[in-house]
């Protein structure tokens, strides 16, 4: 008896014990000891992460506030191991009293909660690549912001308070700065730099292929200064903002809407807080569900909101509005991607907007061929999501599957099973979205939806009809060409035969023959030469 | 003059305009909106994802409780898209004020903070569970939960408030539960249940190879039973707690220490609050940093900090203790390898322990060969983590990859490429570890740490030879066999030549040559047989 009591007492004791270790867990100290979950994994990866969040911001503000954006991307050498990151842009500046907060506590922003298309979404990028940096410097994240000409220029210096994700201003001070306007942030942090593959000039490069209208300065750590100019002055098309579309809700989402709403019936909450939902629409989705259209969207119980929700899933609606979407564009595209690759022949092509989950988006792709281009080796693949180039972890991503489980064979290209196709070929995609489904925070490659797969093998077919007219065309005339040399080697002896059969001058039959053959010649470059310019 | 002025005030209004936008984002709108990263990617992932928490957590519960584990699975299809999930456990309870945060909160628990081998890690997965449930049906989660034989059981529904990531109680109450201890937890979800691969129960046969200590049962929507039962009734060694290793400490990490210690000096600080420093070493550090060893921690300047990060970059420790570990064991894994898989041959190991980061860990791997094994496909490979099968996305976890780049021909194997060897063979691979590396907050992949997949190698290397052994044995004795038989079949016209030339009466000699033969097959028969009990 004596046993079991204390055994049960042991038993409480432990409960009791184990309730005092539980505890909150600060999501700065998840991503800290996550931080590969950021795209912090290793020196090399992590430089390229920072800058990347750095320019992702300085190009979502420009675009926001329709400025032509100017960045600078300065890396310094400061120790063996460490560098110093400087991003420098002429965005629209940041007011004083938010800059603590945005670069120095994760999930915090402003794009999250906003249904368009922009480069960040979960405000988690800077301050991470800030937690970087104190981690393994220690040192503080800097910040320069000026919101216009007569206003002051605040500087910062922050640390991250990593158990309680808030910011510690460590430094406070107004300085001069000679921009108008624009941002400049300072990062010290363990690195490595290296240039090649899935390097920072890369990224910088294919930053300049998906974003035409910007200027980008690249200083690397040896002083090495790269210049990626202007591609056209014509700004992108800002996206618009849109209100939810009812394909997309769940139930959890219905009813946290239904109770922060403002509007005062249901009625008017359907048609103002979706898109695509009209009064009819909406009197009809009330009517299936048993609900009163006039009932107060506060008082809708459990049971009502489910109804609701089963009878939305049951309605038809029109596709989402696109103005939330900024795709390159078809001729930026091509023309990005002839003043950064080499080569003989350029297509692009952008699809019609289609929907996931309730979410619009567009597939853009291009192929760059023959030229300089390595004919030898596997097409290099170039991803882009909402304007970003992806460099890591291409193999998990739906862009290189699609790339892969497309046939290119039809196309005139070599392709072995299901691999990517082999030859002088580069092969563009850019997935522009509300929201884009990434398969981690770091955001490097995209989840399969199957919606998205789709739309990516059309627009890759489409690349491939164009690309395979030029190489049939341009095969076709090599052959030929080849054939007529051929020929032409044969002259001599055909003549001296004709000749011995017609009683024809030998000489005269030799001049004739090289007459029709140069006229053959001549047909067959103008065509070659006419697809060249296509 | 007037149009600049107007500029300005339009990009400082612009400025002013998305400050108002910027805000706090709560873990749990985070998480429901990339609800993929943490393994609710489709009705079919979500339910297999629900279970493995819900079944982690009671494991944990009872393992550290040293309970050994009864634990009850149970599914009911409540609509065709809705399923209800039941687990119900013999653990040691949870103390009241604790169910709402631990169910109702994400990243809250006391697994993310201590040191030692755990199932869970993040204090994320049950709590997601009730939020996709939440989210997908409006139901909340209901959990029951008694800590003793003459306590009460407490009986709660939650539901998560998103926007504050805080659990909201709408029923509370005491009610009469038979157990003396142990936990119920309920999740009405959206869902989608299927037999086979990637199943729940094959999930459920996994977990019991892992943990042949637990006698685990799963109803299935259809009410079949099945029970998996003990394989041992020998408790796993309770993994212990220990301190950080100096090797795996960064930069910022020790700022915190030293800020947040209870240590009044810098060297019981040094000698406390990490593990394998010694008073001696800790005298060395800080000689080598220039730092007094009598210095107040709190007090350490960041630049000292810095001098003790490098001076102990530069020392020398023993390897951190491994009793933080609880590995399967050699023995258990191979008998629970036998009574899950009907194989000729079977062999386990398990490597010493190595370090990751300051992180130890343990990598254990086994073997099944032929029997009732499928022979023209590849390998199934079985990968633990913590004792927790993971089942999705093995390509892109460092277990396969070590499986794929080891080479198997020479064990006797057919393999292609860099390809999952192909024979009737099931590889398990088990990593424990204080913390494992997951690519994803889903944990379903291990990410690449060279430590890692070199340990793995060994491992999968070690049980190569072992069934190299048994192989070649085994193909040879059956190639002596099929010899034999061969030369069975010449045994007359043999004996016909010699009774030819030796004057011996042919029948003779062909009982001579078929005893011979015999003899031959017996021997070897039974080392065929030795083999077998292996």
């Amino acid at each position: 008896m004596q046993t079991k009591l204390n055994e049960e007492k042991k038993e409480i004791e432990f409960a009791i014990e184990q309730a005092k270790k539980q505890r909150e867990i600060s999501i700065s100290e998840f991503f800290t000891k996550n931080r590969h979950l950021l795209g912090f994994d290793n020196p090399l990866k992590a430089l390229s992460t920072a800058i990347k969040e750095g320019v992702d911001n300085s190009l979502d503000a420009c675009e926001d506030a329709n400025i032509m954006p100017e960045i600078l991307v300065e890396l310094k050498q400061t120790t063996p191991e460490r560098f110093l990151i400087i991003i420098d842009d002429n965005g629209p500046g940041i007011v004083k009293q938010q800059i603590p907060r945005i670069f120095g506590k994760l999930l915090y922003g402003s794009k999250f909660h906003k249904l368009s298309q922009s480069r960040g979404q979960q405000g988690i990028g800077i301050s991470a690549a800030a937690l970087y940096g104190q981690l393994t410097t220690g040192k503080p994240i800097i910040i320069t912001s000026k919101i216009g000409k007569n206003n002051p220029a605040y500087y910062y210096e922050l640390h991250l308070d990593t158990s309680k994700n808030e910011p510690e201003i460590t430094k406070e001070e107004v300085v001069e700065w000679a921009r108008d306007h624009g941002t400049r942030v300072e990062i010290e942090m363990e690195g490595k730099y290296q240039k090649g593959k899935r390097s920072v000039s890369e990224y910088m490069k294919y930053t300049a292929v998906a974003n035409p209208h910007a200027k980008l300065t690249l200083v690397e750590p040896d002083g090495t200064r790269i210049e990626y100019p202007r591609a056209t002055e014509v700004p992108p098309i800002k996206p618009k903002e849109i209100k939810p579309h009812p394909e997309g809700v769940e139930l959890g989402n219905l009813i946290n809407m239904l109770k922060s709403t403002e509007s005062r019936t249901l009625q008017s909450f359907l048609t103002s807080d979706f898109s695509r939902i009209g009064p009819k629409t909406a009197k009809e989705i009330c009517e299936l569900a048993n609900v009163s259209p006039n009932s107060r969207p506060s008082r809708i119980a459990k049971q009502e909101a489910d109804n609701l929700f089963q009878s939305i899933k049951k309605t038809k609606f029109i596709a989402p509005p696109t103005d939330c979407l900024s795709p390159i564009g078809q001729e930026a595209l091509e023309k990005s991607l002839r003043k950064e690759f080499d080569a003989e022949f350029y297509a692009a092509t952008v699809r019609p907007a289609a929907v996931y989950r309730g979410n619009p988006f567009i597939i853009e792709a291009a192929v760059a061929y023959g030229g300089n281009l390595s004919k030898e080796e596997p097409a290099e693949i170039i991803r882009f999501a909402n304007k970003v180039p992806l460099q890591y972890q291409q193999g998990a991503c739906a862009i290189t599957k699609s790339i892969m489980s497309t046939n290119w064979k039809p196309y005139g290209l070599h392709q072995s099973g299901g691999n990517t196709p082999i030859g002088p070929l580069v092969i563009v995609v850019h997935i522009a979205s509300v929201w884009v489904p990434f398969t981690s925070e770091s955001k490097e490659s995209i989840a399969h939806y199957p919606e998205l797969v789709k739309e990516i093998k059309l627009a890759l077919q489409e690349c491939g009809r164009y690309l395979s007219k030029y190489i049939k065309k341009h095969i076709q005339a090599k052959a030929e060409r080849e054939r007529i040399n051929l020929f032409e080697k044969y002259i001599p002896e055909l003549a001296a035969s004709i000749s011995k059969l017609s009683d024809t001058s030998k000489s005269e039959l030799e001049d004739n023959l090289k007459i029709i053959l140069t006229q053959q010649l001549k047909i067959l470059n103008k065509e070659d030469g006419t697809i060249k310019e296509d």
